[in-house]
């Protein structure tokens, strides 16, 4: 396996199954989010799988050797993350599962079709977008903010190309929860699970992760809490299981 | 301080201010919600409170003592109840503070007014009301299934005699959530902080306490996880502190 490297990208280690991934750390590189996310989520044997806003692709990629889905999708409109995540598929030799498509969240639906897949992932830019937001056009502030599409697009077209009872997983922050399990049920997402990521045991979570299905009645399990560290700069267990170390 | 109890009742001692608690074991003695629901809520210097679903009092008599609260109203349907909460109040010397209403909570704003209080608590029947429930008309069963309110009733009332800006703390089961919060914003209740209570680190959350603000922005606080076990048997230091040890 070989990489074709650009100035100024690195390539970083997945831990796992001798991945890696192709990432520019002076434009934006994955967070434990989507790592967590790709534990998180599950994908059936044989299903197919949709991540909007893919970025460098870690989503997928992770999903790929994590489970037994047949076909993983990742769609991102910033052409040079999407060209990232292209070489990091062909680098690690995944072209026959991971497809990688340059384009608008807003248009999944037209661009993939109308229930077209048995699973969506998501880890969307979480802050609402702000007036007079400075350099809104980076890439960081493009996967932070949104600045291309909001949580209703995301929500909207997640719904749009899942299959009936298909399962939607996304990672966002805890303080938009109620905003998000009501917009999901706008589109008939229904929150089905949910997990919160509390940094220590004593803290107030920065992260939730959610499973909504598409149709399903009204009934969440929230699971044990995800603590991260039990002391600084040392993971708890289920991290390091996670990052597959 | 004296209390009057009639047969097959019990006086507890809430380890609290000398505070007892007239109940009847073989009808339905108060949890650990109701205990959790007191330390979680507020209320402030001069305020007002209604607790919809009193019981036997608990919550507006651990109020009284934990603020600085000024007039605490329980309204409870069941006429046993309601009277032991009566004698609970009165042999602790809180009637000018405390008082019991026997009454519907269906019926709360027509009973009380709009916007007649600055804080509404509640500790609701969990389940969902099921058809073929058997004793239905017990205390245990009244108190724990939505036999004779739904949570669209409490969350009704609650935004109705909240004036603006007012607070409902209130106290489920997690499985619940997701409707919880559409319900509250239905009748522009928005939740606006959470407290997760897993029974131990590693376990599911078995209740959930909420916060909602009349006629709040979306903006949700999590707070850090609270655990009530730290061995079997043994509190967390919290758990000690909320109980009043």
């Amino acid at each position: 396996m070989s990489f074709s490297l650009r100035e100024g990208e690195r390539l970083d280690d997945l831990q796992r199954n001798q991945l890696k991934l192709i990432q520019n750390p002076a434009k934006f590189c994955f967070g434990m989010d989507a790592v967590l996310l790709s534990g998180f989520a599950g994908v059936k044997k044989g299903g197919s799988c949709l991540d909007l806003g893919t970025g460098t692709g870690i989503i997928p990629i992770l999903l790929s050797v994590k489970t037994e889905g047949k076909e993983f999708v990742g769609l991102e409109i910033q052409e040079e993350s999407a060209d990232m995540a292209c070489r990091s598929v062909e680098g690690n030799g995944l072209e026959d599962r991971v497809r990688i498509v340059t384009g608008d969240i807003k248009e999944a639906s037209r661009l993939f079709g109308a229930a077209s897949f048995d699973v969506v992932t998501s880890n969307p830019p979480y802050m609402i977008r702000e007036h007079g937001l400075k350099n809104s056009d980076t890439p960081r502030t493009i996967a932070r903010h949104e600045v291309l599409c909001s949580f209703t697009d995301v929500a909207r077209e997640a719904a749009a190309v899942l299959r009936p009872g298909g399962h939607f997983y996304l990672v966002h922050r805890p303080f938009r929860l109620a905003e998000i399990i009501r917009t999901l049920s706008e589109y008939r997402l229904e929150a089905k699970r949910m997990r919160m990521v509390y940094p220590y045991v004593e803290k107030e979570p920065n992260m939730v992760l959610l499973e909504a299905v598409r149709g399903g009645r009204p009934h969440m399990t929230v699971d044990p809490p995800l603590i991260v560290y039990e002391a600084p700069g040392v993971y708890t267990r289920e991290i390091y299981d996670v990052y597959g170390y």
